[in-house]
């Protein structure tokens, strides 16, 4: 479904996260980082805690480019097949829910 | 407070964990991998709730890291300090259930 | 800011869960009884490991019943004041992001 | 298997919790009074957000319930089975933690 409502915005079509494009690199650079770090950690026999300690920010980290990414979903995708109306608003808004399921059950 | 305990086992000290470096380091290889893949659905324009999609799965894959290294600090570094009992024990039991806060809460 | 958007419904509104008013209070009332069974249960000196498996299907139960009304939600309150456009759609769909994460965090 | 385990403590058993009992009726009373509150907004058709607002309170009352019981679990009961050892030991490790995999993933 999400192959269909992207195929509904063309070739070269913009999402509402390109406009941010940078700031969203960055973080994933980070917690990319993160991982590394955290191999590097398990490496050195780091203490346990301490090791949970990095999954618990990394996760926060993730946690946080999704409500961003989420949040630029519903102001620029989500609300523009809302305001065009019609099929695809209702294809945009389900798989938005679904989405949100997916993000608070994880 | 970890410093301290970390501090207890000595130089050289193996953790729970360190009887599977190899399946950790791993799973750690894998979430890397998957913090470049997201950089490259940003960098490639794909579709939001792909991302998010992603996102999602990656965060599953940290948690079920955390709990698998949870698991192994609760059966050899904190049983092994609760079978010695003092003070050592009681620290580790309550930065255990610091530690487990932590990830519930992220 | 809710209580404004509350008050451009004017009185007497009827907001998207309005519609499943019955489903929704059944839920609850299920919910409702959990919490009661749990008192039963420390009453009684259940183990605590039934307790907890007990407060984890609660916690599921809850996040059910915030994801179907944020579902509702989306497509009812927040779908109609995109479609109006201006300063309410704005607003909703802010209210909206910071309610997503609220539960993502919670 | 938890009521195996439980068995092993014999009739008229005192759990971790039991010492404490009273702070876990007056939170959980809270918590049933949230699901009434909730039933309550429902009832008299309050905004969804202020809705989503009061569940997320009371999902993080649940978890902080369960963070509660969970410790006091690990320091007594799983303490002292570990410090007997034995297979008793072994099942309240394994049950601790899928426990803490059921909290973290709920």
């Amino acid at each position: 479904m999400s192959h269909d409502a992207h195929q509904a915005h063309g070739e070269g079509a913009h999402h509402g996260y390109t406009h941010h494009k940078d700031d969203h690199l960055r973080r994933l650079k980070r917690i990319e980082g993160q991982a590394r770090g955290l191999q590097r950690m398990v490496n050195e026999d780091v203490y346990c805690i301490d090791i949970l300690t990095q999954v618990s920010a990394m996760t926060k980290a993730l946690e946080s480019f999704a409500l961003v990414l989420l949040d630029e979903h519903l102001n620029h995708c989500v609300a523009q097949a809302v305001a065009e109306g019609g099929d695809v608003a209702q294809t945009k808004l389900t798989e938005a829910s679904a989405a949100i399921a997916r993000l608070v059950r994880s």
